[in-house]
């Protein structure tokens, strides 16, 4: 198992107590309301009606008509298109989600990490996590295009993208095989806040997403989280409050971290990263107001906070920095 | 996409209607009840917390202290053991669920069909599917245990098992490395009737376990699934009603397949399967009445029915049958 955000139980086994906020994911802590489910959700197996109307709401949501395949989490994507060709050299843009490197290395790909968009020429494969995670980094829509014609295939994972669609690539991927070729990943889980569901698409050229279709099998997707994953997707007023509160609070936020003496290395709509001076300190302060944090093994001063849900966790979070 | 059962929109299309019954799987009609959910399951990433809990219930309902996987569906045992090591010659016991071959045949294995046990023998893996799907064909845990010393891996699918636990591997897999090496796999959605909830399991050996866990990732299944698992497989008074009910049950549908001049070929405590003057024609005559059932491509008088679940639903089938 890799060091991931969302161990809460870590927390409660080192630190004790039930009362914890965990701010150590991207995931929205104010998440779409789920409905009550209609019966056959749970007993019968996922349709493919079901399957296309939730593709047409995420062809929808996400301003996209590229081929497109709807997954287990954008986890899963990560996890096949590895598999897609041959193993060779991939290079990946870091610091990021640290999955990628290890589905990548499962698959037999030799992996080089640079630091600049402009090193990931000359790769098989190259991944850019845009925005990226967790420094926030945002890529213009013009400059990974400029990148992707120098690689095999250009992964860009949008996982916390939704609240910035101006640098997406998803209604581009698919279109490109003359420039380059482009897979975008999305996620379902982090700005909707339902993580649990397990719900991510791929976009990209049909070949791909056929092929990416078929190592998924028949069906990756559960039934209720196509069903939530559709009418969530179709839910534009939801969508638009939430940027527009998101946006708000990471201002709120970064205030609250600038009292604390941290500055900010940089963030998207859903966590920001801070520099401390000494980030094992800060995540054990939070922790014992029973708020989980992320640290990064690679660095002794990050520290990355996604953001409270209620005002009750606001305040909270708003004491433990004072 | 291969030919499946539970296809119930491809049947609404040509025949029209929307109060079908679909028996064209083997899925319990008469699920366990699924709770009011608390929000975490939906919001929150999967704990391990919450992995562990749901498999040490699986420990106890599947009787085995072997390692263990929760997987979403035993489908995804079936796609992912393929990949447990180089491909070679596989052997599969037909006829049977065609998912096996396909899963297979993705991953570059030569496969053989065989129509007697005895016959996988000198396979580098080798797939017995017990009982059987469709023909019901019930393999004695002697008999497997036999076979497995003759053959590299021995998968041995039990996703009708629930009701005849006498003949299942679970406590055995892991066990046997001297005897050759099993891996069992375990469905959650027919017995329990929660298709949709996509959950499974794979027992074997510590070695193969890891690697089918280390290739799920780290969440393959979703929040719901592992809380309704975990409480679904812990009922163990649902559980006993559950096997009297379907074994009375079979009894009933075998009668009126009988009126109607079909005769029994095997089954399960979940479906049945029937030889019939002509599949086609018996399929039509049922989906008259919106009863949709299963017919194989590769037989013109084979018709598999799932069971009935509520009186009105029994009373549809046995007019259509008359």
């Amino acid at each position: 198992m890799r060091d991931h955000g969302g161990n809460i139980d870590h927390a409660q086994e080192i630190w004790g107590g039930t009362n914890w906020i965990d701010l150590s994911t991207g995931i929205n802590r104010r998440p779409w309301p789920v409905p009550a489910l209609p019966a056959r959700v749970w007993t019968d197996l996922p349709t493919h009606a079901a399957k296309s109307a939730l593709l047409k709401e995420a062809a929808r949501a996400f301003a996209s008509d590229a081929p497109c395949v709807a997954l287990a989490g954008a986890q899963q994507g990560i996890q096949l298109i590895p598999r897609l060709c041959a193993p060779g050299y991939a290079r990946i843009l870091t610091p990021t989600y640290n999955e990628h490197a290890a589905a990548l290395r499962t698959e037999g790909w030799q992996i080089q990490e640079v630091s600049a968009l402009v090193d990931l020429a000359g790769a098989d494969l190259a991944v850019v996590v845009n925005p990226n995670n967790p420094d926030g980094t945002h890529h213009t829509r013009q400059s990974l295009l400029d990148i992707a014609r120098h690689v095999g295939v250009l992964v860009v994972d949008e996982s916390f993208a939704d609240p910035v669609p101006e640098v997406s690539l998803a209604g581009l991927a698919g279109n490109l095989k003359t420039e380059g070729n482009v897979i975008v990943l999305r996620s379902f889980g982090k700005f909707w806040g339902l993580a649990g569901v397990r719900l991510g698409f791929a976009f990209g050229d049909g070949a791909s997403i056929a092929r990416l279709s078929e190592m998924a099998g028949p069906w990756p997707v559960a039934g209720p989280a196509l069903e939530i994953g559709r009418a969530a997707l179709n839910d534009c007023d939801w969508q638009h409050e939430t940027v527009a509160r998101l946006a708000q609070e990471t201002v709120r936020l970064d205030a609250l971290a600038a009292r604390a003496g941290w500055s900010l290395i940089g963030g998207t709509h859903l966590f920001r990263s801070y520099a401390t001076p000494d980030a094992l300190a800060a995540r054990d302060r939070l922790a014992r107001a029973q708020i989980w944090s992320r640290i990064f093994p690679w660095s002794t001063t990050w520290i990355r906070l996604g953001l409270p849900g209620d005002v009750a966790e606001w305040d909270r979070l708003a004491q433990a920095l004072s």
